[in-house]
């Protein structure tokens, strides 16, 4: 696709490709965090996060993984738990112009911390 | 279920079930509003919402529908949407030890307002 | 003021205003929870959560406290937290036709929850 | 500061810088479109916005203009708004290990679309 808002950057492909990436794993982060959950969603959060990572510009791919155990999170007495960054593990692939960055969000231990990094 | 914090509450039971529903509307809207959309991805947002909302507390029916075209709403350039509220069609039943409540949130012309209301 | 959707609900105004009270709380939870927070932009964060709720229908009065300390949560290796609901303290007072409804979402330390309930 | 997650990245100072500032313009649409809104508290929700991108790692400067009259919305019957992203006008200065990078989001009328971009 031809990219109208393409005279706006001040940037190489790479570059732009980088800065969607980071665009998409904030969106994801800051969009979802503090959904309700329990066993019983956490496919159907998974399906609905990647596919809205799908629709945006630039995407080639997306994978979208919950785990409710990360960080020794603990249902409430209300037996469900509301979705935390910590939980994500999300890859998300991006194609400008023929170049092409992975980069993912996922809880890092020994930082304790859900980090987005680049890594391709 | 018995409920751990029925003392908190200083309400017949009928007004805790409205009292639950107001909370899971404000929910929905506040939460879902902003997510990157097109005809790919409404089926699978629609059910991760309805999904979520049956994992809280006393929901025990819930309906959700998009539709992209209230409102006037047109696709950017980008070919994509974000989720108004004014898309939203939502019911939601809730049943605290036996008053059952109904309530809604949609989209109201008249009002030109994504109107959360009591239907039953 | 004159309510253009009264004849939306089938309800009474007290349970209308316990309605109205739910759709707040469940709006502050889900809005803001995911902000990156620390010392240095706690109050101003407060005051636009509660400015935000005072803007909404019906509500009189609102007061919002964050306590970043409560629930162990810890600042990441990067020094900052972000807000989860365990960390509000909100109260929110409805007044819809004279019937007047204190709400609150704090966390119960006995529930290891934040709980939305009626005070009044 | 020396960073905890430098090993984590696969990419150049400014790749960086710039995959930093593409996360927190991301991070600032999907945190806060649909907050309610009218003219009462838009200086508090600008500040609060500001000071909350300013907490996240390596932000050197921010500024956040909220214009309720972009792209013709207009207060519903109940006179508030909610925050859409074609209100925000966002800038972010990173700087990554002296990597200086300027990004903004903005309401770009020839395209009908709120971009992120690279301004420097």
């Amino acid at each position: 696709m031809k990219d109208p808002a393409a005279h706006y950057f001040k940037c190489t492909s790479r570059e732009r490709a980088i800065f969607e990436a980071g665009i998409k794993l904030g969106t994801v982060y800051h969009q979802y965090v503090g959904i309700p959950l329990n066993q019983s969603n956490i496919s159907s959060l998974e399906k609905a996060i990647r596919d809205s990572i799908m629709v945006q510009p630039f995407v080639v791919e997306a994978e979208v993984k919950i785990d409710p155990n990360v960080n020794n999170k603990k249902p409430g007495v209300y037996k469900y738990l509301t979705l935390s960054g910590e939980m994500l593990d999300v890859m998300v692939k991006v194609d400008y112009e023929g170049s092409v960055v992975k980069a993912r969000l996922r809880y890092v231990p020994e930082m304790d911390y859900p980090l987005m990094y680049i890594e391709e």
